[in-house]
């Protein structure tokens, strides 16, 4: 019996590297609250984008919500209306409002438009999504904050390595943030960041992270957001490997190129064409020849032993959040993206089994309900 | 020169038990995301205190965060005015509000008249805290709680280990919750863990940790809040060595108590005497007759060479946080409790230099300023 395909296996390096950061981590007794193992990959991800106010976190989630606690959100929040949870969930658990925007249809994005309708007195923050790597409309949502006088922050989670316009994607917006997570291109198991562009917000960040102490008291939004120095340095090691992961996942997504093109009812979702690599993820849109919707093609794929992800429906979507209008695009999304497996060490046999199982159910669509 | 002697070192178990640990972990390439190894963490905890329905976290602080979603608190929850920063936090960054109420004299632990003329109907829960590992009034608190229909939380983030009338005091309170921080006497690191005694409250914390998924959906207090498979492989490998922890703290307390009784203007806190071992921490209490007050002893010890904390003063103090009433003996505690260092690998030399060092602040007193 084969394995089951999953959707994303982590970049784990080789041993010896990875025991001897690990020794020297217990060797030196120092395990956790900000050790110097954290400040240097800090400084390891500034040297590398070239921004100079970095605080790392103990996941993604707590970078979002450590990036609204630090701008001292209160109000609402504009979000897109398809995106991983954790985006809405951040900013409810830092106090302010989530308001859902639809995205747009190419990019699957936030709409600039829709945006731009959306914004109100009670609007704090604009809180776009890189999704899949792809960045959002930058300069439109760009205008539209300044105009609004409020914070963009980017929910860059998966955008490790995503450059746009020569410059490295985390770069964008008045403050950006990165996952670490295990299934990112490059990540220390459980990690985050938050990236000060355009204002110094890394000092806050570390601070808040540590239960917001200081001279004047602990903050009241402070909490325990650390990333242990286990896991930094185990970042450290990962992150020396993540230029021969990007060129492996550049392989791999040139075969599902090639092999899905044989499918005339989905292929891989766009990417703005000044951006690149798309490395983060393999989501493909469903035509309206489908003969499955997202979810029935997940629950089809998972009997051939394939895993497969749709991230905008279902199990995935927030329930009882604010809508600043109606979302049909986002809606129309929860129907027809799905996630193919994608990592580094897939073989080109691993992605001619995705494809056959793709075409089984396209034969067999009744066995998908 | 002579090392600082720092207020905790972590319990560190042998290196060639740790390597196979982590050598499986990342052989398995499940680094994170609830898999087995969290789950035989919680096995490990749930057996050694005899309570079924126990979830780990990612941190202490995020376990009170989860306990306080995972029972829907909305409205005001009664803290104590004397307590580690993160218990208020974590309610407020759960979505309810923190009201401080004030303290007992001797044990330092929430005052049961206090909480009784604090409830009003605004009131959701009474989230006592087990200050430096020593009981709160648990039969008092109770009855309160049972008469006013709200549930009592207990933060045991110290309490691993401890006892109470021949019981694990992790096993009182409607939901008690615990840390397995570094500095703890068992731990993982970074973790925490809530414990379901008379409510089944684990399937819920579960499933908050990882988004809130779930076939209705995502929740809305769902978070990051997952202990990585790296920080549970670590947590069973710590907590072989746990017993051997507590009888080396218990050397040390026992040094501690005949060298401290040579000094008339302080001593060790007392402690309940149905509970025990009190290995949590050293808090002393300073007499009248102290030279110094809490944050000038801290800073007059550093001085020599040895790091104390005023825990419940200054830079560790919420600011802003509602009170329900006067709380004269928590600012009375800010100024007159201090922790010495404290961990089971400490000698009996070490103790005498943290001894020597108070000797020399009382002879000097006026250098602590």
């Amino acid at each position: 019996m084969t394995d089951d395909l999953v959707v994303v296996r982590p970049l784990v390096p080789p041993w010896d590297r990875l025991k001897s950061a690990l020794f020297e981590v217990f060797e030196s007794q120092v395990l956790t609250n900000d050790g110097p193992r954290v400040r240097q990959l800090e400084a390891l991800l500034s040297t590398e984008l070239g921004i100079a106010d970095v605080a790392v976190t103990g996941s993604g989630t707590t970078a979002i919500q450590l990036a609204c606690s630090a701008l001292e959100l209160r109000g609402e929040v504009l979000v897109p209306a398809a995106a991983f949870p954790a985006t809405a969930q951040a900013v409810l658990r830092a106090g302010a409002t989530p308001v859902e925007v639809d995205i747009e249809d190419t990019y699957l994005t936030i709409d600039p438009d829709a945006v731009r309708q959306a914004v109100t007195s009670r609007t704090c923050a604009i809180l776009a999504v890189h999704s899949f790597g792809c960045p959002a409309d930058i300069d439109a949502l760009r205008s539209i904050a300044r105009a609004a006088g409020v914070p963009l922050i980017f929910d860059a989670a998966t955008c490790w390595g995503v450059n746009f316009r020569g410059r490295p994607l985390l770069s964008y917006g008045d403050v950006a943030t990165l996952s670490l997570h295990a299934t990112k291109l490059t990540h220390s198991i459980e990690g985050g960041a938050v990236f000060g562009n355009t204002r110094a917000i890394a000092g806050t960040v570390r601070r808040l992270r540590n239960f917001g102490f200081g001279e004047s008291g602990a903050l009241r939004t402070g909490t325990n957001a650390r990333m242990s120095e286990l896991h930094a340095a185990i970042g450290a090691v990962v992150h020396a490997g993540a230029a021969t992961e990007v060129a492996r996942r550049t392989a791999v997504r040139g075969w599902y190129q090639e092999a899905l093109a044989e499918l005339n009812w989905l292929r891989p979702c766009d990417f703005r064409a000044e951006a690149g690599p798309a490395v983060a993820a393999l989501p493909v849109r469903l035509t309206t020849d489908a003969p499955v919707d997202a979810e029935a093609l997940v629950r089809a794929m998972l009997a051939h032993g394939v895993h497969t992800r749709a991230y905008f429906a279902g199990r995935y979507r927030v329930g009882g959040l604010r809508r600043a209008g109606p979302t049909p695009r986002a809606d129309w999304a929860a129907r027809h993206i799905v996630c193919l497996p994608f990592w580094g060490r897939l073989t080109e046999t691993d992605i001619t089994r995705v494809v056959d199982a793709l075409k089984a159910v396209a034969r067999k669509p009744a066995l998908a309900g």
